[in-house]
């Protein structure tokens, strides 16, 4: 298996984008080469290896291509959250704060059984704002949180450590500072 | 493994969405069911078991989900095809029409080097509009398709035959008539 270093050396960097200043971590790269996507499954799943997880709850939309694949490795069903107004059915929503304004993610809620054991995946942690809204609505509909984990961590956004301070087993495969 | 019939009575259909008179059809119980998910990944993947896949190009946004676990069952890379603006780097962008005006997909333009062997996953084939633009973005940048693979297939629409009419390898876990 490649070591982190490999694996974070295939995210592409790109400068000043969605804005100026801002420089976006772009994981197709990594996930388009096939060694690159299986270490990054094999990785993500490595902390939750031997815990029982019923089912996985991936963020859209990056979070359903790495939660896919984990549910998968894990003989999991998988749960997509999704923004408003995309799941057809009878939905929960848990809003969350951005950097101006708020945003809202939903499950359906007949997605969980109560005390299924869930483990939540998603590309990237910053702020950590819509990982506790999907983790909140996980507990909501009545799974038990075995844990997070993410492809990027940008910890100077601190959702990683919030995560933890609320007691959650929570992990990142690579870190990049000064976001 | 599940018969067809099973995993077809897994998927919930909602009359009247997203408007009336058209009866949705939600894999997400499907999906979120663990023997339901990996046998479905099992069928998509059949059909191509025996050849060599160095790519799984997965349709936004549930076709992340299914495209994901794919990928990852034939240890093959992965590739979003997404919605106009939604990718980061250089794309290349392909057209189809609506029942009311046109759509586009994009990819990032060095997404499958010259001659990499590509399988197309989507969940829903319907008039096979985004199939056939997401399988001409794959030759646009030098792709060979494999094939395609889909999850549910509504035959009275026509788009599987289209893409066979096309030459492509094309198949379908399930079929719903009367769309």
């Amino acid at each position: 298996m490649m070591d982190r270093q490999s694996l974070k050396t295939r995210i592409r960097s790109i400068p000043d984008y969605p804005e100026p200043g801002i420089v976006f971590r772009d994981i197709t790269t990594l996930l388009q080469d096939p060694e690159g996507f299986r270490d990054t499954v094999d990785l993500l799943v490595a902390p939750f290896a031997s815990n029982q997880v019923d089912k996985v709850v991936g963020v859209e939309a990056r979070g359903f291509i790495t939660g896919g694949a984990v549910a998968h490795q894990l003989r999991a069903g998988f749960v997509p959250a999704r923004k408003s107004g995309k799941l057809p059915w009878q939905t929960i929503s848990q809003e969350y704060e951005l950097e101006y304004g708020t945003d809202a993610i939903q499950v359906h809620t007949d997605c969980i059984e109560r005390g299924e054991r869930i483990l939540l995946v998603d590309d990237l942690i910053a702020t950590g704002g819509s990982a506790e809204a999907a983790l909140s609505l996980i507990e909501r509909v009545g799974g038990e949180v075995v844990g997070a984990t993410f492809v990027i961590d940008l910890p100077d956004l601190g959702g990683l450590q919030r995560l933890r301070d609320r007691g959650y087993r929570a992990y990142a495969l690579v870190s990049f500072e000064g976001q």
